[in-house]
């Protein structure tokens, strides 16, 4: 299977197989990870590798007791991290204080996503399923002491991986590409390209169940008065907030 | 090629020739990036595509005039965007405001680098070479102009992509894969740690000569002292802070 093949096959897998991830398959996912592109050669990221249960235990109420926190053999996580680059300009005898800053932060944000993603696609060209966690960016704090991340250091991807259990899902309902896409400026939607565009979303079976069974009118309602709450989102972002700025960004 | 070779294959390309991205090819990155994970199933991404060579020129000074931002035949900016969803709820008559902070803002920078990333995969195995410019978060506020970006949407990303001129160059030397991974934790680097870590790239021709040439001491000091300064570093993260919250988030 080629690249392409392999990135249009992609579909979240929540359910995994007890077969491990084998040694040699972990090594191509990390080499790939790690043949991204990234700002200056710097490389600002690094990799937890989780293969523990007791640590995966450990960190499921932070991820609010998903499955996929603890049902995958592997989980990687992926952290923005100018530790190591000022660690290196220690050893040299050179200021650290240039990349204590958002710029930093966001080159290694920046950094550390490619890798995660092109692990993704790796693990994906070898047979494995995955998930991304969002509660990686909600309970930061929790992780980073779990972890033992040191200053300078912050987690932005999470994503247990392992052979499918689950028969292959369908693809995902998603936007039309014309929706995502603009020429030479951003060009605004009117009413009748939003209805366009998220009418198969609209539409799509699950959506209409979630929006029946939990009685939020609209798709729109179902997101906004129930699955990412403001009050929610304001309170993690309090915590991100703070969580950046502890981490000496 | 499988899509694992294609990763272990990238590396930067600064030189394009003139031949034309063809709309087939476009088109197939364009599905790749729309196809990867997405928070929540809501694709919080924007997808610029410039070919215009008048635009091209119009954003060279704040792409600090690199050969990268005019020579290539395409550019993909992708930006972090909630403006979309915020039409969508309007739309369905739901309040919009649960989305305007830096949860909402850290979503959408996850989707749109995961969308950006998957481009250069599917661009590669298309035999496209490509670089990421990071002036795009330097001067993001010229790109917000010239791009005629609303609110809640911010560019992340911006990579000029083309067919290749320039004999394909080596692999870019980079740090060992043991230096970027941790098993369970994360294990802190000895002084004999980062001096192992650091040597090669150290010891690269391209980074000895830099560091002669430029009278910088060490590869650290060529960073710090040279490549990216702290003023500068400082300066453009005020500029960030600032557009990241008059963008709304």
């Amino acid at each position: 299977m080629n690249a392409i093949e392999t990135l249009l096959q992609h579909r979240s897998i929540r359910q995994f197989s007890a077969r491990p991830v084998e040694a040699d398959v972990l090594d191509q996912i990390i080499a790939a990870a790690c043949n991204g592109s990234t700002m200056g050669g710097m490389q600002l990221f690094s990799i937890i590798v989780t293969q523990d249960k007791a640590m995966m235990e450990k960190m499921a109420p932070a991820h609010f007791n998903q499955p996929m926190a603890t049902n995958a053999p592997l989980i990687l996580t992926f952290c923005a991290d100018f530790h190591r680059f000022d660690r290196y300009c220690e050893f040299r005898a050179v200021p650290t204080d240039a990349y204590h800053n958002l710029q930093a932060y966001q080159w290694a944000v920046t950094d550390a996503l490619i890798a995660a993603q092109n692990a993704c696609v790796a693990a994906e060209a070898l047979g494995l399923g995955l998930c991304w966690l969002g509660t990686i960016t909600y309970n930061t704090p929790q992780f980073i002491d779990a972890l033992q991340l040191p200053a300078h250091v912050v987690p932005v991807a999470c994503i247990p991986m392992g052979y499918p259990a689950e028969s292959i899902p369908p693809l995902t309902p998603k936007l039309p590409h014309s929706a995502l896409i603009h020429h030479e400026i951003y060009h605004d939607y009117t009413d009748a390209d939003i209805e366009q565009a998220y009418n198969g979303l609209e539409n799509a079976p699950t959506n209409l169940q979630a929006v029946q069974e939990n009685h939020t009118g609209t798709l729109a309602g179902d997101y906004v008065n129930r699955r990412y709450k403001k009050e929610d989102n304001e309170y993690f972002s309090q915590v991100l907030q703070e969580v950046i700025k502890k981490q000496g960004f």
